[in-house]
C-alpha cells in the first residue's frame, strides 16, 4: 500500500489534491489523522512507480510504498516506541510497569470499594472493573451498566486511581468515554470495526485485547483502525489464545510481547487472569510477562473471590495481590538495571 | 438454569409475579419471548428443589431446571426441528436445500446484475452480496454501504430473488432491516452481543455465522441471544474454523452439521467458499455438506472473479456455479429418498 | 530440490556416477527406488543452473528442479492417480470405494469372529483390528500382541477378507508383515521416521494416518519416506485433527480429501470413527467423505460396543454398519455416474 | 485406577500373589518398578470397594484408587518434587537453573568443537547436539549418525560437559545409551511407545519433549511409560505447541511450567529456540521461562548460524549466548532469594 504523509504546514487544499489524484485514477484511499499529522492511505497502490507522481505534489512530506498493512501501528512508518499517557501523569511504556487491577465485574458498592482500596494499598496504578459484561451465557449476570459506571467514578474519587472499563458498542463507547479514563475492547470485539472506528474518534486511551484466535497481523490491523481515526493512545493486551488444552482457560502466548514490541511502537500489557483462568498461575505468569518485556499487567482481584459473580476461580484475593505487587516490583527493579536494548529485539 | 414457561392465557400480572419472586430471592432473571410464548430464564437457579415454588404460581405452564445454557435453541426445551421462512414462500430446513449465491461484495451495478441474473438462471434461491464489509485490512475496500443496499434492492426487483447481506452494528441492523430480506452476522461479530440483542428485536431472519474459533456451545449461546429477543428465525452457518494448516483458508468442520442438528431445532447451512478459500474445493465441499445433512449452502459467485475486489480466488464463475447446481441437485434428489431419520442422529 | 530420474536401461555404474558427482560437490543426496525406477534426490540443489551438468550423464532420463518436498508423492513428478492393490484382486483408488471395518482392538476369538462375519455379511472389503495398541493411558489394555495377529489370520481364513493392523516400531513391522495384508501407521507415529523407513522396504501396502496436528505437507513428506524406500503402495488416511472444540474427539478435515487428491496420486480414505468419536456421527460423516471424493472408509465396528475394551462410544453395531453399507452404496452408485473429473480439482 | 504399592521388605511371592489376584478376577495389571519400589497398577479397578481385598495381602504397603492416569508422575502418588541427577554431580530441579546449549545438529568436528568450547566458556552446563535428526523433509540432512555420537564424545572429553542427544527408535536408544549422558525424545516421538518403553529400561536420564499438540495429560502419561519401566530420571521439556499464528514457529506455552510443576515431581525445562524459531525472541523467552519457574533451558547455539545445516535462524551466536548467560544468571540470583513457595502453586 501507499502512505502519503502530509507536511506540517500543508493545507486542506493540498490534502484534497492528493485525494483527487487518487480518486481520478480510480484508486481507493482513506485520510488518517495519525499523530497530529495527516496521512492519505491507499491500499490500491502497490508499485513504487505508481507512487512517484505523488512525491511532487505540494504539501507532501513523504511518500512510502509498503507491504505492511498497519502502517501507523508500525515502527517503520509510525515511528519508535513511545510512552502513552493513560491518565494525567500516568504513563505506560516508559520502563516502569503499570499494574491495572480490580474485579472482573462491578457487583455492588461494598465489593468495589473494598477491592479498590485493597489494590490501591498494594500499589496498583489503575482500577479495573466491568460495568457492561460480554457474557457467553445469555442469561448470566451482564453487569450493572450505568450504575456500574457511577460506582467506578465513586471508587476513583475515593482512591485517586484512574479507572478502565470495557465497552461493547459504538453507543456505549460514546456514552462511557466522558466518565472513564481508559476504554477497553474485549477479545470478542477485537474485530468489531464499528466500535473501533468510534474509538478512533474519542479522546481516551484504548486497551485493545487480542482476539481469541487473532493473528498478530489482525491484531495490529485492529489497532490501526483506531489509530487511523486520530486516536494515538492504543495499548495492546495479550490475554491468551484459544488452543486445545483445557487445563488452562486459554494459552498465554507470551512470545508476542517481544515480537509485537519489535514490530510496533505501542505498549503491550498482559492479562494473566483470563489467559490461565486459574488463580495459582497468575503470579508465575505475571513474573514471566514482565521478564518477557511487558509494559504492564491487567489482573483480576476480588475482595472475596468465592462470592464473585464472574471469574472467581481466576481472581486473586487482596493478599495474593499484595504478594504479587511485592514480587513483581523486585523483579522490575532488576530488569530496569538491564540495558533496555535487550528487551527490544532488533526490527525484522 | 431454570426455565419458567408461561401458559398461553397467562397475564402480564402472572409474569410479573414470577419475576418478583426471583428478584425477592436475589436471583437474576431475564424474560424471553420465545416462540410466541413468554419464558422467564434464571441462570441463578440450578437445583430442582429451588424451582419447586414456581410450579404453583398462576399462569405458569411448565418449570424446568436444565444444565443447557441455550434453552430456546435446544431441542429439549425449544422443541423439534422446524423450517424457517426466509422470505414469503421460501422455507429452509424442510428437506429441500436452499442455495444462497452471489458476490462477496457488491461492487457496482454491472457486476451485481450480471451475477444476480447468472445465479438466478442456474437455480439459486437467494442472492447474497455484501454492502458493509468487515475487512481485516483497514485501508481495503469496505463496501459501498447504502449504495450497495440500493443495488441489492434493484437486483431483487430484477430477478425476484430475496437478498441476504451482512450487518455489523446495531444501528446498521436497524437501518438495513426494512430493505433486505435476510440479515447476516459475520464470523467476527458472532459474539457482538449488542448486535445480537438488536437482531433479536427485528422482524427479519438472521443467518448467524460461527465465530472463527467458537465452540458449538458458544455458537448456540449466540443464537440464544437472538432467540431470547423474540426473533425465532435464526439459521446457523458453518464457515470453517481457524486451524494450523494454511493450504485452506480455514478448516471446514462438517461434523458440526449433524451434531448441531441433533442438539437444536435450527437449520444449518454451510459456506464452502470462506471455509476453503479455494475455488476448486467449493464443489466437493458443497457435495459433502449436503451429504452430511446441511439445509443449504452459501456460495460466493462472481461474474468475473479475476477482477473481484475481494475473495476472487474463492469465487466460482457463473459456469462453475451452474455445474454445482446441477450436481448438488442430483445429489439432493438421492438424499431425499432416504429415510430422513439417518440425517438426524439421536439426541445426546 | 533436484530429482534425477534414471533411464530404464541404466546401470549401477550410471547411478554411481550421479551420486559421485553430487558427493564430489559436497551435496547430500539419497537414492530412492520409486516405481521400479531409480531416482537420485538432492535437497541441496535448488537452482536450475546447478542441475544442468547432470542432464548429460549416461543413464539419466530426466532431471528436474522442484520446490516440492515430496516429489515421488506428487503428481508433478510421481505421476497421475493410480489404483493401489491392497490384496490380490482388491484395488483402491479405481472408483469403487473400499470399506475397511472391524473392532478397534482384537479382544478375543468370539468378539473378533462375530464382528468379522458381521462386517463381511454387510459387504465390507477389508477387516480391521488392532493387535498392538498405542494407548495414551500407560496402564490400559495394550492389545493381545502376537495372539491378536494369530486371531486376525484365523478371521481372514474364515471370511476371506484381507486384514489390516497397526504396527508401532520397525521390529513389529518386520515381524507382522508376513502375516498381515495391510500395515497401518497410526496418527502418533506419522513422523516416526525409523518406522516409515522400515515400511519403505517391505512388500505390503501401508495405510498412513495423518498426524494429530500434521500439515498436509508434513503428511505427504511422511508418505515420501515410505515411497523413497521403494514401496509404492501407500494409502493416506484422514482421521481428524486436534482442535479446540470438545464435542467431537477430533475435527474431521474433509477438505483435505479433494486437496490431497489434486496434489498427489495416492488414494485417500477417511476414518469417521476416530474423527468424531461418536457413533451417531459416523454415518453422516461417511456419506460426506464419499461425496468429497474419498476412495474408501475405515470404520470401527464391534459386535457389542458396550463391552468394548476401547473406543466403544465410537463403534457401530453390526446393524448400524449394515445400514451404513446400504446407504453409502446407494450414494456411491450416484457419484459413479458423474464425470469423474469433478472429483478431481485441477492441479495447483 | 488402582495403585498397589509393595512394602520394602516384600517378596517376589507377595508380588505374584497380588498379580494372581487381579488376573483371577479378569483384571488387567502392570508391574511398575517405580522409585526402587514395586507397584502393581490396574486400570480396571476404579471403585474403592474393589480395592479393599488387596489391602490385607502380605507385603502390601498401601493401596490407592485414583482418577489420575499417570500415578508415578503425580505428586499425589509419586511424591514431592525432587532433583534429578543428569550426570555425576550435576542435578536439575534443585533451584539452580541448568542450561543445555549447542547446535541443532552435529555437522563436523570444527563446528562442534568451536560451539562446545564457546558454550562451555559462557557457562553452559550441558552440551546438546543431534546425531540422528528427525527431519520432515525426507531428503534433507538427516544427521551424521554414529559419527556424530563419536564427535559428541570427543567434545565431552574436551570440555568436560555432559552431552544430550536425541534418539528415535528402540534400537538407536540402546545403541546410544552407553555413549551419551542424557537421551532426548523429540516432539514427534512423544507417543512412540516402543521407544518410551525401551527408555524405561535404560540407566540414563531422559528429556521428554512435549508433543506438538499434546495435552498436559498425554505428556505426563508419556512420562509415565518411562517411569513405569523403572527409570526415574525423567525431565519434561516444553518446546512450543502448534497453533495458528505463523510469526513464530510454534507457540510457547509457558503456563505449563508452573502447572506441570504443581501436578508432578519432575523437573521442567523450556526450549525457547524451537518454540519461537527466531533468534531475537530466544533471550526474552529464556528470561520469561525462568521467571515462570523453569528448572532449566535447552538453547540452540551455533558458532556460525548462517552456515548451519538446520535451524540457523533460531540459533544464537556464541556472543548472543554469552549475553543470555549473563542476564539469566542475574535473574536467577534474584529469583533464588524469593521464597521458593511462590514458584510452586498449591496442588490442584
Amino acid at each position: 500500500m501507499m502512505v502519503v504523509e502530509m507536511a506540517d504546514g500543508s493545507t486542506k487544499r493540498d490534502l484534497d489534491r492528493v485525494c483527487e489524484s487518487l480518486a481520478g485514477a480510480g484508486r481507493g484511499y482513506r485520510v488518517a489523522p495519525g499523530g497530529g499529522r495527516s496521512y492519505v492511505m491507499s491500499a490500491d497502490v502497490s508499485r513504487a512507480a505508481d507512487s512517484e507522481p505523488f512525491k511532487g505534489l505540494p504539501g507532501v512530506r513523504r511518500v512510502q510504498v509498503t507491504s505492511c498493512c498497519h502502517p501507523l501501528a508500525s515502527r517503520e512508518i509510525g515511528g519508535a516506541s513511545r510512552p502513552v499517557e493513560l491518565a494525567p501523569g500516568l504513563w505506560i511504556g516508559g520502563g516502569e510497569p503499570v499494574i491495572m487491577a480490580g474485579p472482573c465485574a462491578v457487583e455492588n458498592r461494598t465489593q468495589l470499594m473494598s477491592t479498590a482500596r485493597g489494590v490501591r494499598r498494594a500499589g496498583a496504578h489503575v482500577l479495573r472493573g466491568g460495568a457492561f459484561k460480554p457474557r457467553s451465557h445469555p442469561y448470566a449476570f451482564q453487569g450493572l451498566g450505568s450504575e456500574g459506571i457511577a460506582l467506578l467514578k465513586e471508587a476513583r474519587a475515593a482512591t485517586g486511581l484512574p479507572v478502565i472499563t470495557e465497552v461493547m458498542s459504538p453507543d456505549e463507547a460514546e456514552w462511557v468515554a466522558p466518565h472513564i479514563d481508559i476504554l477497553q475492547v474485549g477479545t470478542r470485539n477485537m474485530q468489531n470495526y464499528s466500535l473501533l472506528r468510534t474509538l478512533g474518534g474519542l479522546d481516551r486511551p484504548v486497551l485493545l485485547k487480542r482476539g481469541m484466535s487473532a493473528t498478530v497481523e489482525e491484531w495490529l490491523q485492529a489497532a490501526e483502525y483506531i489509530l487511523a481515526g486520530g486516536n494515538e493512545r492504543v495499548i495492546l493486551c495479550e490475554r491468551g489464545i484459544r488452543s486445545f488444552d483445557r487445563n488452562t482457560r486459554n494459552t498465554l502466548d507470551l512470545s508476542v510481547v517481544p515480537l509485537v514490541k519489535s514490530m510496533t511502537h505501542l505498549p503491550v500489557v498482559v492479562d494473566p487472569s483470563h489467559a490461565t483462568g486459574r488463580r495459582e498461575l497468575v503470579l508465575p505468569m505475571s513474573m514471566a510477562a514482565l521478564a518477557a518485556g511487558a509494559d504492564g499487567l491487567l489482573v483480576e482481584v476480588h475482595a472475596s473471590p468465592e462470592t464473585a459473580l464472574c471469574d472467581g476461580p481466576q481472581s486473586l484475593t487482596l493478599d495474593d495481590f499484595a504478594g504479587l505487587m511485592e514480587r513483581t516490583s523486585r523483579l522490575a527493579s532488576v530488569l530496569r538495571e538491564e540495558e533496555p536494548s535487550w528487551l527490544m529485539p532488533v526490527a525484522r
